[in-house]
């Protein structure tokens, strides 16, 4: 069998990725689909909107065979770790492909602009480290840094995130010097980061997710734009707990901590950086919202995304002597969910994976899966207390979820 | 002017403290009444019902003419080192006796249960050591120990809380060879810890906070036991914060916290002693609530009102390297209010206190203080999140509060 890897968010699961999770399998001429999917907390910073386990569901129920959880450790982090952890666990799970969606589909001119950094690395670094220093944030110091280097017409937007992502898949790919073949299919969505739905049924996660949070739009408005399961769980998840998760859920806890913390506990937090650490506390002290504090917190020298990353490890107490330990690569694979298909590629190729699979989280007790826990745990408290020990709970014993599905 | 101190916690003020404070001035012939009270977090180990500057206003209205603040490191904590705290303040601001409330009114006793104390000190201590290793907590072992020892009939009943305190007020006026002479006067109220209303006037400061918590008991149904003022400063925090303060306000902060910290890390906070740290976080993972997390937590070695000054303690986020470092006296004198009484006393022994006065939190900026101003900042955590910032700010920008008030 043959299985094509595929990294996602799904915040939620919509009809963009339906399609992409689709093209990828037929690019890549797959039987099954492995998606690695960020736990409940985001690549950008942000709390997902409903729990791993439902949007495994929408994952399962939306086509994909077989859902592994990325870690703590490289989900709210920086493109580059974010790459690594997942592109480790495609490559030891077997996948003969990775296939990432992008604005041109064409991956020549991923791989060319690949080997051109490559090549210029020593000029690429020092021109980001000068761009820094003129106090832009570093995203913004790497897209330059690329402009003043490359003429030619061939090589990527490093402006775009979605780009940015591709290349660090096949960056971390060729460090690790992994088998899997990176793929790329032209994304029909809309842009990123687009806050207004697009085209008739496609549109991004973040215009979905305005609409879901917009107190005059009725959730129904979103129908057109995600297949008929998402919808439906979203709506039995709001219903039951009352509330998506987002930052405003968190805002009296964040808070909480920051206030309770001096200067130096503040310093030892994955990602405060020296300097950092006397402004959150001025900042938080006059705040009322996340919104609010963000809005005071940012500046120039740190993007949004940044700093966002920077409060969930606050809120996960997450310490930089912690992360320092961690390998680069994976350590382990937690099994969120399969289909059928899925558990019959799982069963041919048990003996051929090179990480330990996890379906039970009381077998299993390394450091890293504990990072997993702790952010479960603190996810959890942005539902209201009695519900969050409900989502606490699952965490220990919900089994990986399984769709019994025809090939 | 001759000053009588006494130490309160006004929890909140209620006829049975304007009896005590009228006596203790008639007893010590004394112009003014001086009161150190405890700040937002007490000494049982919660938080008040309702913040120190209204508190402050219930004193002086009914009768205290100044009111300095017993800071946190001396507030939450067991009778000895409150009493040390207390004790230093109402020596260094010149009060000329300390008057406390008693069971027998008789201050012979306490001084000879002191000197018993002291010549037995050896047996004393020895024999607490020995109750604590059959398991049985501090306080019990104290009283057994002294039980074990004494056999004349004269000495103080060291089973009862505010007989402790008295003792331990002693003990710091000899140990900080304080000239402040200790007085005491009979109790006219009911037991310290008694939950129901007793006579036709006095009542405990527990049953009063009972009937304002009672879901069914009307908050005039405590009229009879507090003067009107009181009454009318509790009615109107409540309609402006919509609650009083109690644990359960706290309880998901807390839970967050324990929840985010691994075993090493509780282990650094004060009165978490060895061995409890994994308790607390196996016993907070299935807790909905803190009397549920308390009432799982307490075992025979720990009284309630030991864990729950540990939780306070949590909650601040205060290490036992910290209280490690300060002394046994106060270093400050943190004014909350005064009468005009209060501020011609003042104003005649300025040059005879023996301790800075603090009327502007800005002008000062020590360690100690530090740690009143973030305890007010957590304590404020417990009204809504827009009405927080107003409780974080007054601690900031209330000066002391002046009662103006024929002598």
């Amino acid at each position: 069998m043959k299985a094509v890897g595929i990294i996602v968010e799904y915040n939620p699961f919509h009809n963009g990725h339906s399609y992409h999770l689709q093209a990828s399998k037929e690019a890549a001429k797959a039987d099954i689909v492995i998606a690695v999917m960020s736990g409940n907390f985001l690549q950008r910073g942000e709390p997902a909107l409903v729990s791993k386990w439902l949007r495994t569901k929408m994952a399962l129920l939306g086509g994909v065979d077989i859902v592994i959880e990325l870690p703590y450790q490289f989900a709210s982090q920086k493109a580059e770790t974010f790459a690594n952890g997942a592109v480790s666990i495609l490559d030891s799970i077997g996948c003969q492909s990775l296939c990432f969606g992008s604005e041109s589909g064409d991956i020549s001119s991923f791989l060319k602009t690949v080997d051109f950094i490559e090549m210029n690395k020593h000029t690429y670094d020092e021109n980001i480290k000068s761009f820094i220093q003129t106090g832009v944030s570093y995203p913004k110091a790497l897209s330059l840094s690329f402009q003043a280097m490359s003429s030619t017409n061939n090589l990527v937007d490093l402006s775009k995130p979605n780009n940015i992502l591709g290349i660090q898949y096949i960056r971390a790919l060729k460090q690790q010097k992994s088998p899997v073949m990176p793929l790329t299919i032209k994304r029909k969505n809309a842009e990123y980061h687009d806050e207004h739905f697009a085209t008739e049924t496609i549109a991004s996660a973040t215009s979905i997710r305005k609409a879901l949070f917009s107190p005059t739009m009725e959730q129904t408005s979103i129908n057109q734009y995600v297949p008929v399961e998402t919808s439906q769980l979203l709506k039995e998840y709001h219903e039951y707990f009352g509330t998506f998760h987002e930052w405003e859920n968190y805002w009296t806890l964040l808070k909480f901590r920051i206030l309770q913390s001096n200067p130096e506990e503040l310093r030892t937090i994955y990602e405060v950086e020296e300097g950092l650490e006397n402004r959150i506390l001025a900042v938080a002290l006059e705040s009322n919202s996340f919104r609010g504090f963000m809005e005071k917190l940012k500046t120039k020298r740190y993007t949004w995304t940044r700093l966002q990353r920077m409060c969930v490890h606050i809120l996960t107490n997450t310490k930089k002597t912690e992360m320092a330990k961690f390998s680069e690569k994976a350590s382990y694979l937690r099994l969120l969910g399969m289909t059928s298909c899925g558990k019959e590629y799982l069963k041919k190729n048990k003996s051929h994976l090179s990480l330990p699979l996890i379906s039970k989280l009381s077998a299993y007790k390394q450091k890293e899966i504990l990072l997993d826990i702790k952010a479960t745990q603190i996810y959890s408290l942005g539902v209201g207390n009695q519900l969050a020990n409900e989502l606490i709970q699952q965490e220990f014993k919900q089994p990986p979820i399984i769709i019994t599905k025809e090939r």
